[in-house]
């Protein structure tokens, strides 16, 4: 039996989630069937053309029908941040599963709710971490678990864009609490949290400190300028329960960076480095052999590295940002006819977000934030 | 009216044209609908497999069928190159587009008789010269023809993989002539050559050296060694119409390299260098502004940067390998719904495969060999 | 007249200095002559080696009698921390001019008292902060003062080595914060505080970690383990004075990393990045320009880049690590005959002890700690 | 007994002469020790000036006076190469130690004048093939020697430069075959073959190609344009004795190469890739361990290396170019001083000049020049 699939939202994660879709199964050969049932935006035009181009069954511009569908077994929710939580909520009390971007709401709230609700449904859900479905940052979890960096000691993550970068940029609702929540914390950083917690754990505690680079833009309508109410950098101290120290930083205020998610892991023996913009290449230092030899040795994604195989057979060649989306929704397939959970589920998602508004938190008082 | 795919081929390039195929129109938009109508492999049920696996409709072991069967209308080949000419030959008699991966065969007498019936049938024919698509390629082009490195003086590629640097590797059908014809020549040079010619036009003259660096190899049953006939390495003196000096250089056994194909292109004004190991990045130096901040500047690719933006809105977050192939068949598709001739077709592909044979000639002679 | 120069100690620093002054005008052309007139190390016949290959002509094992000998004007303190205090208390005293390797002392009331004698002197003092001498550095300050990336607004520092990352280590004296002071902040940390506070001004206030990645190390005569008590690890948030916000991030235990001091300064235009690993490169990017063609750009050190010219003519032929003493050397004589300030000078230098030691403490007491 | 330096010209080379001269025993320690007795410039002020800069005892304007000088024990020649053979041999007569900058002469008959009249004198000659001396080169030697790449099979090397890539570049004497010999061969191309020739033994043959990028040049005085009659970029073909097959090419109109001195160095086991304008870091690839864990590493160089150590004991920190000449030096003096001959001599740096002239010969004849 197949499983239908509903998709709301056709922008840059609607595009994606429809690519992810149509390819999960003729890449990795393991994922069911799927029928790519019922595509969902507004005007019902746009739905209708979007439908059509990413070759959906049928179209509509009201997301309640679409998640009360009855040929719809998983609905992928990719609107703006805001819609996120009511939709996931009446997906999952009409018994769909749910694949939803991150982060999952406005609030840590929201965050809470659906994980509650999901708990609640018994159906499997799954937030949209795509950076960690990497074959190169898969590979990295492997080499952690075999030891072959040693004991993990310290570790730093940076994830930037320039996108808030231009002082000129007219003001959006993205710079508003109550319709984007947080700023570079919920765009970027839950990402760098998805990969830092995969490599050392959970996080403990953290202190941090945030700013608004650009504190009013140009209001569109030319009537004078907006408050940035969120924050458009974010650094914190983390200590992991595993004893790892370390920090994260993020922006989305950083000229010329355009995908700058990635970590320095530092090990007893040896450490790893890892940076999304060469998504396809991973750092590896060793203490080991001459150490007139020793060095940074950069490891080009192959088929030796986790489902890289699935995508090309021959090394060098080179995943891209759509293939992460592609193993992503074949692991929530996988997840879904085997009865497992899929990483992370909203529960899992949910230790995510505590840690980044953990680290708005603490930005605001100034005082150390425990988390779990 | 939709058109009908017939593949045949299942292994890395097969799977390679399936997903490109499936999703031309789901990215590019413009691209027309297509029915996966036929695959072909042997046995029937690896067939039978892929099809599920691919989205075909039906499957067949007998290639013959495929390209005579009435609802195809584009058949793609990514067969051995030794099957190349016959199954292209036979598709274009029986009035079907061909997609056939490079390079068309094993001699140039067989792409002479590729271009020569594809001349005569008037059907739209194409070789899988997935590089040039790169969005990255595309901007050097574009930023060539706008004079951005001035005149063009002086051009250097290589192209390099490591796939026969073990000496230890089995003998296979891959080191003789009448089954492989060129060596590296023919797996990567001519890649290159459709780089350096889509940059600095067609090659007039050249001079080459060859050298089979593993000149036996143990054979697969234990008997004893094999001989191999084609070359591990080549490099030429090119010599463009357009004035333009420069040298092309591969080498399948090349440890360490898993894709480095990639040139420097020099002009009067400044100079562009790319790695498709790197193929998101291209890097553009140009003698302009203040000497103490000239450098070479790293462009990674964005919607700036030709069709990127149709896999994804956001900069630096990186095509793929399959991605090229996306672009190949829309461009594929694009040719044939407007009645244009994709690039390169046979013909054009033919001047490809003149510089590599070209090149093996001059390895043979030591003599210049002029071309076109 | 010429000035006479005495240099206590031969090791990594004593070297580094006897080559500065036997250089600097030679390099330079406008530093003065000077005499290599006393060299002081322990026993006397490694003194006497020293003297002889470093060109001194003459040479004690002891460092009082060098710090008063009439023939010297400028003291020279390379030896271990521990004696920079009072060996700079004495030549002060005696009335020389010093020339003092960092950090300053163990506490942060060394760095007080001997800032303290220094003013009282009259004297001229420099602290041996060489990094911030490379021509690639002052070239990021004056596209910073120019105004080149805009309105600063965020700073990231790191300075990492692996002299300390092997568990395995014999415990040495440098583990003792009686002998050494701190660990890493002292020997590394420092250096990168002279960087960014010469980008972006003073730090006002501070919130850190730290961490003993190694608390134990096996004793040297094998009778068990010793006792670690600095550290191995330091991470701080920054505030500026200027409104920067920032981090700073430091390991003595960074596999790999070999003299990883370096910096990403963002701006409100664009962005530079550095790494002393490769010291003759600078990272720029400026948002100007067509944005199909931005991107980082690598400007490599020539002589249009502070006084590398003196060097070398030709651009891209690279400075080394020897050569910033150079640098730093002919600043000091500069200094002195004009009767300037060199930079920094003792009470500057104590700035930025204030710094490390601030970070010791916050990290201690867990509380943001305001300086100045 | 110390041996006393004569130092003709204070350019670019001549200060790097006076440098190495200065420190070969203060860095070395090995060296013995010299006296910096007499520089010879034109005008006589000129020379008076650098002599007390350079810290030479006397100065002069006749370059005649130096060589004869008894107290001139080695003459370092760094003028215009088309004084080197008149000056090389007036110094051998005056029985001296020649140090001569590269290349030998204008022209092939020069070089074997030279080394002919060292060959009689029975003195100590080298030629100033700096970048032979690099620790990171000599690690690749060294690399090489041990098989850690396994046997040797293709090389390809490149020098780049762009001082003369600017078309409005000025005409000047190096346009001029009778003032300047050979172009980029002569001043980059030479350096390359030190390298290739040193990793590979001796070329044996080669074809060639080259090319005059900017044919006229504006004549300084404006009335009109003059010929450029040497060549701008130069690519041969070449196979070494050894059977390594390879390539080298060079330029020196190259915009954003400053020093572009590399090679890719391909062995049956792995690959050693080398770039001066990265000159303390060595790239090398073996094949060995797990694939999934193969790369590139780049070794930084460190005291491992050669005599790295012996300008700083800490790796990473960087030897400069000004440092290769001190290296040189000292080779000179130990060879003087043990009755040994440097690398490479007069003798062996004919080799590296017949191999630039030869591939002058066979761009212009288009015929194979055989070697040797």
């Amino acid at each position: 039996m197949t499983l239908g699939i509903g998709l709301i939202g056709t922008g840059f994660m609607g595009k994606a989630h429809a690519l992810a879709w149509r390819n999960a199964r003729a890449v990795l050969g393991t994922a069911p069937e799927v029928r790519l049932e019922l595509l969902c935006d507004t005007p019902a035009d746009k739905a209708t053309g979007f439908a059509s181009q990413f070759g959906f069954a049928r179209s509509t511009d009201d997301w309640r029908a679409l998640v009360t569908d009855p040929k719809v077994d998983i609905v992928s929710i990719t609107t703006p941040n805001r819609f996120h939580k009511e939709m996931a909520l009446a997906a999952l009390a009409a018994g769909k599963h749910v694949w939803c971007e991150k982060p999952m709401g406005l609030t840590l709230a929201d965050g809470e709710a659906m994980a509650a609700a999901a708990a609640a449904s018994g159906k499997t859900t799954m937030v949209g971490y795509n950076y960690i479905r990497n074959p190169a940052f898969r590979h990295a979890q492997k080499l952690v678990e075999a030891g072959r960096i040693g004991r993990l000691v310290h570790v730093r993550g940076i994830v930037d864009e320039d996108y808030q970068a231009d002082p000129d940029l007219a003001w959006t609702w993205r710079a508003r609490l109550e319709e984007a929540g947080l700023g570079t914390l919920g765009d970027l950083g839950c990402h760098l949290v998805s990969m830092l917690t995969g490599l050392c754990g959970p996080i403990e505690s953290l202190v941090a400190d945030m700013q608004t680079v650009h504190t009013t833009r140009p209001l569109p309508d030319g009537s004078g300028r907006g408050a940035v109410e969120n924050e458009d950098t974010a650094t914190a101290l983390l200590r992991f329960a595993s004893g790892v120290h370390g920090s994260l930083s993020t922006s989305r205020s950083a000229w010329g960076r355009k995908n700058r998610l990635g970590f320095e892991l530092h090990g007893t023996k040896g450490m790893l480095v890892f940076d999304q913009e060469r998504m396809n290449e991973l750092q590896l230092y060793v203490n080991e052999g001459p150490k007139a030899e020793q060095g940074f040795r950069t490891i080009l994604s192959g088929p030796e590295h986790g489902v890289y195989g699935a995508f090309c057979p021959a090394p060098g060649h080179q995943v891209g940002f759509n293939d992460l989306k592609v193993i992503e929704a074949a692991e929530l397939l996988t997840a879904i006819t085997t009865g497992t959970r899929p990483h992370p589920d909203f529960a899992a998602a949910l230790e995510f977000e505590r840690v980044i508004h953990g680290i708005a938190e603490s930005a605001r008082t100034g005082q150390r934030v425990v988390l779990g």
